[in-house]
């Protein structure tokens, strides 16, 4: 094994770095932008600060905290510095205030969920607006839309009687209250499809935490998926009823739990709709592994029709029971496949300014779906539910945001990390560990993170708490009525090379590991080598996102948590489950046979 | 009621005729090209010809018949002329011989199976090829590429050992046999799924009359969705077993057949698969309906379960069993929606001379799928199957043609035509009725024609004999390992008013009815003015294909089987199922209450 990090690797192009977009990380060093939270947290146990008062960074702070990116070792570690949200009058808000006296144990159910603090704004600062603070009742899920949409009714405010559906904007609306994220419906009500999930019950914690009203359904599907490929979630999670009632115990949040299948208990969720009439809805109810649905033909044909099928079902029932609520779903830059001729990957259709140009003449294809060309049954399912949302909301005039989500990654948010009962599950193996979370969980153990193909695929990437944080910013900003909108859900990208360099060296140089990289045959069918020119702009012009979590930091956390004796005893327990073995092709391989193609070894700082 | 045919008709647009591409069939008097079949067959009980020793014009005739464009009233009709088919060697194909001494009765079972005769080319002539004789053993089924596509094995020929599979072209090959649509593969296995149907029933015939043998599989599904409608087949079917001995009987056709689900009875299928190893899977298997789709959350799943994972099954079959043998798959025109720029749809995908052009950069388009604005849950389902097998092709190097079909109508093969017992099926209800052939239905009893909104909507059309033509030409030209390709299969396209307006002339003035036609609310969320530029070029230019059947001629032929006292009858009983009950919106609404925007009629002659 060589132990000059590039001896034996073969570049077949230039390594560039692609930073993120807003802000520039990166570990070579890019200029940052100061601010920004501590990197390290000394007490993983609950993921915060050890401070009796600290600043959480939910909404971005502006000092408090150590200060500007650290250095550690000779890796050079940045943040990004968020945009600060801006209240309509100018005010900017700087942060939340949590009591965190004795780790979780101590804290009072409200800490996590009030205070937040403002600072009175310059002019220039009063400039910058809150998003979502000029929408009107037209974007509003309590306006009563029946008589038309020249005069409503407003269901949270009946007394009010008829009026103009304009006249009134969100940061005028008593009912709208201003967060990090936007105006934000007091206590709204969101249903989360899928909500024992990954996202599903970090994002309830969070909307909880938000004062969002939160109901849920789950079948427990995604651990009987990961119990069936004989795996596990190498971060414990809780029963969900231990889980239900920690979430009230140590946050005062409560969820509204009801187990059912969304695809054949239709019935029931049609029941619970109706009973809770929901504002909006996300859907995170899939089955998300393009390996799992690439075993066979039974593990396709489940994956489809519990994806499609199961939505198909959620769009009637929105349809009849709840048409004024948006419908966040879950899609994935997977969709889209990467363009072997560099074309800009677009968020879900052409922009308005593109044009087709054929034999002398020209169209515009502005508002046409773009090609897609999905990269397993999985992705299909994906695109197959784009396109009957496409026409659902054609049809009947639902609200639709279809989030085309980077590769998913991170362990941490305030709520999940409050307490090890709230904990969210993370996966390392071949089906349903994402690569950030798979090349972590191989770093801990002394697994070589294993790259397949060229290990030059480039993918779009989002840290799990970033994403919630889009996740709130679209859903306190419904579409219009009849409104299909795609963003694509991304801070980053990266090459898979680049992602196991940066876990190498981060896992060599501050957590003393021995990390080794290798390169195998690539089980799937996918381009290795393509340009990458992913849009996406949406969530950053017109919801205000920025990405708050950068790459390093989150590996950091990550390998804080994992390298914990007890979950690193799970990886070890399950570690024969990481290499792949499901190959696209159909063809039935051995792991054992997996050709190395070469190999580099990060040695750990003495 | 006006007895002016344009009275109260206000024309938002010119009308523009749309002929069909090839030749010029129209009511108008466009030229025509000569030649041709005689137009009116006075024994439709067989439909064919009622001379001793007819020229069957299935590949078309230079000479026989009635001569040129029959003129009946003053209704100028046309058909078109067919580019004669070529062999390699210069001979032209002429026609095909049929016996029919005592109309069906006294056939003998070879009668439509054989004879082909040809003439001797000039010079010129020799230049035109048949569409397929120059494609060599990496088209052909029977070619065992396991080895690679270097050195091949031959299944048909072991003998031959190896060798180099660009050696053969299908004129060369012994295996290969000429016809009127090309060479084809002698007694090829072709499997047809849906073979009960509208379609299937018609190509097993067509193709058991080329030389093929013809397997098949069906649940009368087709027949059980329009009874759960409460509508019948108005031209009256056989059942399975008559229909097969008939065939056998008056065809000398052997159809294996076999009963069975595609999607419930996998494991039967893939026996039957492996026991027959067909050569071509056409895949017509399908509920066909946009209306039944819609009807509600039950109908929408149904229809997406059984189209998009019944074809997921059998690709999985495909790749473990037969992956050498073509995918013709039905998808529909309705995929592509009607682009509101105006912009040309392509066939399936952008031209390699497509461009991109954003914000002064550009980038080739070429082989990317173009957008798809499918107009229904069942026009979706479409959608879904076309991304899965575009994909099944680069995951496991499948061979696929997916046709794109314009608006299928008609009833009239020699085949079909041979014996009422083979007659296929034919409805006119709400859900499974095709607009021409509800049309003629409307006609024959004197219930308006009923056109949705504006009436402008204009579609691509084909009628069902010229399906069989395409049909016949893409099984014997199969495509290359991993090719997915698309066309579209259509032979001329229509506004709705222009149909409306055919059926109507044709009826009053050729058959005495009086004919009314109606503009009423339209049940559809469709655009119901808009530009139409579709490509329907491969058909033509890479298989030969020429329409063989003008528009009038069939609805001519569809007025005198329809106006058959017996199937009036049957249209009679059902005429309560042609108006629509079911609305995109999902609203209830009663027939009753549909508003009448115009009416015009045509009398009859007197």
């Amino acid at each position: 094994m060589a132990d000059h990090p590039h001896r034996g690797i073969h570049r077949r192009r230039p390594l560039q770095h692609r930073g993120q977009r807003a802000g520039c990380p990166g570990i070579e060093g890019s200029p940052g932008l100061g601010g920004g939270a501590p990197l390290r947290s000394s007490d993983d146990q609950c993921g915060v600060l050890p401070c009796a008062l600290a600043m959480e960074a939910m909404g971005g702070i502006r000092d408090g905290g150590s200060g500007g990116g650290g250095v550690r070792g000779n890796l050079r570690l940045r943040r990004q510095h968020p945009r600060q949200p801006r209240l309509a009058d100018g005010r900017s808000y700087l942060g939340r205030i949590t009591l965190l006296g004795q780790g979780s144990k101590g804290m009072e159910p409200s800490d996590l969920r009030d205070g937040y603090i403002f600072h009175e704004s310059s002019a220039e600062e009063k400039d910058r607006m809150i998003h979502n603070a000029q929408c009107t009742c037209l974007n509003c899920p309590a306006a009563d839309m029946t008589a038309g949409e020249t005069t409503i009714r407003c269901r949270r405010q009946p007394g009010k009687g008829t009026f103009d559906p304009r006249s009134i904007t969100f940061d005028r609306c008593p009912e709208w209250q201003l967060t990090p994220y936007g105006y934000m419906l007091k206590k709204m009500r969101v249903m989360i499809l899928g909500v024992d999930g990954y996202l599903g019950w970090t994002l309830a914690l969070w909307l909880g935490a938000l004062g969002c009203e939160v109901s849920g359904v789950d079948n427990y599907a995604r651990r009987n998926w990961v119990k069936e490929r004989g795996a596990h979630t190498i971060v414990p999670i809780a029963r969900m009823t231990d889980r239900l009632r920690t979430a009230k115990e140590v946050l005062g949040i409560e969820i509204n739990f009801r187990e059912m299948d969304i695809l054949k208990d239709r019935s029931r969720l049609q029941e619970f709709i109706d009973e809770v009439r929901p504002e909006a809805i996300v859907y995170y109810g899939e089955c998300p592994s393009a390996p799992y649905s690439m075993i066979d033909l039974e593990h396709a044909c489940y994956v489809q029709e519990n994806n499609v099928l199961g939505t198909l079902g959620v769009l009637f029932m929105m349809r009849d029971l709840v048409p004024q609520t948006s419908l966040i779903k879950l899609g994935t830059m997977g969709e889209y496949g990467t363009p072997i001729t560099g074309r800009p990957i677009f968020e879900g259709m052409f922009p308005p300014d593109a044009v087709l140009k054929w034999r002398g003449r020209e169209w515009s294809l502005g508002g046409e779906l773009i090609p897609r060309d999905p990269g397993s049954f999985y992705h299909l399912s994906k695109v197959h539910d784009t396109y009957n949302i496409y026409k659902a909301c054609r049809f009947w005039g639902l609200r639709s945001y279809d989030i085309m989500q980077g590769v998913i990654y991170g362990v941490h948010t305030p709520q999940v990390a409050a307490d090890p009962r709230l904990r969210t599950r993370l996966d390392m193996d071949e089906c349903f560990g994402t690569v950030i979370n798979r090349f972590v969980a191989q770093a801990v153990i002394g697994f070589p993170l294993t790259m397949y193909g060229s290990g030059e695929q480039i993918r779009g990437f989002i840290g799990l708490e970033d994403a919630m944080q889009c996740m709130s910013r679209l859903i306190s900003h419904p579409p219009k009525r009849g409104e299909y909108a795609v963003v694509n859900q991304m801070s980053g990208y990266y090459s898979i090379r680049q992602l196991a360099e940066t876990v190498a060296k981060i896992g060599s140089q501050e957590f003393g590991l021995t990390v080794t990289i290798q390169r195998v045959e690539n089980p799937r069918v996918e381009y290795d080598i393509h340009p990458y020119e992913p849009i996406y702009d949406r969530l950053r012009d017109e919801f205000g996102f920025e990405a708050k979590v950068s790459l390093e930091e989150e590996i950091y956390r990550m390998l804080e948590l994992l390298t914990q004796p007890h979950i690193k005893a799970r990886i070890e327990e399950k570690k024969h489950l990481i290499l792949p073995r499901t190959w696209w092709s159909g063809k039935k391989k051995i792991v054992e046979s997996l050709e190395v193609i070469e190999e580099i070894t990060y040695k750990a700082k003495k």
